[in-house]
């Protein structure tokens, strides 16, 4: 998986600091999470191909996550795309939208899907035959979900040597592919494991933004390979979380610790911090593994 | 009058070309007119005093002139911003805001006004003691106005050396800028044309954008001091004009000479041109005093 942090801070945008959108590589899809105002210039910016986004995930419907949603797609529009879309939100989004597009009298040549989200509970919301994508719902003050984007267990790899040399045809490749013995040119059953290797283990990535603290979530990310957690304050603005329904880098590190995630990716960064590096060294006093998300930057696991 | 330019070109935004939005500064006033995505970035980094703009002024609701409000208008409110928000633009402006405030949760702390045009006539939409905004109906593929803004006469200058010598006491000075005859200390009548100067010839400016070739604004701008005029096209691409209803520079030109406006300045560069002088020298063509609009460019009159 690679992901491109298009934004990563909180609130107002600033030339040098954008609010909350990126782009999860994974499988061949390119999903866009979130849409801050100015994700399609970012998308430029980090020439990533606008054109093979087909899945767009908002978390909820603060203008810091879905502002630009709608100058995404009347960019679309204009570059003539033609290709279905598909966006997942909370309800009330496609109203939103299509209010916008009827009263601009632009509507798009390209089918718009809307799936609309209002369930507390997870929700298998995107699969195909490599990666599926399932809600985390969240507490803010908001409706609000994460996503949990996970790929499947790919095929076995064939060791093509001892294949060769263990005298199966070719026609039984992929049968071993996928975990079957198979019999040799002479007649001998082969086992499976002598010819092939173990599949790359599927990756995970959880994105959890915006969120107060919110240990419920923790048996449904358990073992990912990478969290983005937001972590809006630290722990001397720790008053402020509750009101606001924000985390500190500390609850973050805490909710990675107790999934035991891979990695855990701090964002969604308040304006008042000056130095990140603040973020990381609190949550780096309960989990080890953790990476500060920063406008362009990009992270593959 | 000072005009700011924070973005002057068509369609979608990229890193270094902004969509529509201008702040003007007349009689105390920051007019911002029009608000495509990104407003609000390029108002913090052109150091414009968000808090001083009250009357927002949308000519259409196409995206690339209107997207950047909400976002504007959320940032006010995290500012916490007190003072009232007055914004003028066409029916259905209202309720794109307020729907997508609704969705958020997040009604301003602010009182919001909203002065919902519909008229296909002229219409004086602000006026107090020095300026006034009138709209300039135009033809684009969605309902657009143009917004004028003219400053009142200002009251005749003192010249405080002539009037004291003409033995004129200070309680008449109001009365002199008034344009009033007074008597002297000595009883004699003094002709107000001896102690005082002409006022500063009120100056106007016309925004028009979008549009197609509009003859008939012409008798309203009329010697205006300075007009921004759109000019998507050039010449080479007139065939475009009539459909996507917008103007070359040559009718640009064409427009501010009729008109015999001080000054043109040129704007909504669509971007398939790489060098804008291209813009300048046709429109020169026609009319001697043109000027480009660049992100970011100051001009005074």
């Amino acid at each position: 998986m690679k992901l491109t942090i298009l934004g990563c801070h909180s609130a107002t945008p600033r030339w040098h600091a954008h609010p909350t959108a990126q782009v999860l590589e994974v499988q061949g899809h390119l999903f866009l999470i979130d849409c801050g105002e100015g994700t399609q210039v970012q998308l430029r910016r980090f020439k990533l191909k606008f054109s093979r986004i087909k899945h767009i995930f908002i978390s909820h419907l603060h203008g810091d996550h879905f502002y630009g949603l709608i100058g995404l797609i009347s960019t679309f529009r204009l570059l003539g795309r033609e290709a279905d879309m598909h966006i997942y939100g909370p309800e009330g989004i496609k109203e939103a939208i299509t209010l916008q597009l009827k009263l601009g009298k632009s509507w798009t040549n390209f089918n718009l899907f809307f799936h609309e989200l209002s369930s507390n509970e997870p929700q298998l919301i995107f699969e195909d035959s490599k990666v599926s994508v399932t809600t985390i719902p969240l507490n803010h003050r908001v409706y609000t979900n994460g996503f949990l984007i996970q790929e499947k267990p790919g095929e076995r790899k064939l060791n093509i040597d001892a294949a060769v040399k263990a005298k199966v045809d070719k026609s039984y490749f992929q049968k071993l592919k996928q975990g079957f013995n198979v019999e040799n040119r002479d007649g001998t059953e082969i086992e499976n494991s002598q010819v092939t290797l173990d599949p790359d283990p599927p990756r995970s990535y959880a994105y959890c933004s915006d969120t107060v603290y919110a240990p419920q979530i923790i048996p449904q990310i358990k073992h990912v390979t990478a969290l983005y957690h937001e972590s809006t304050f630290l722990k001397m603005h720790q008053h402020l979380c509750e009101p606001t329904k924000h985390s500190t880098a500390a609850e973050a590190a805490s909710i990675a610790k107790q999934a035991e995630v891979g990695t855990l990716i701090l964002g969604h960064y308040s304006g008042r911090y000056g130095d990140l590096e603040l973020f990381r060294s609190e949550a780096q006093e309960i989990f080890t593994a953790v990476e500060l998300a920063e406008d362009g930057k990009e992270f593959f696991f």
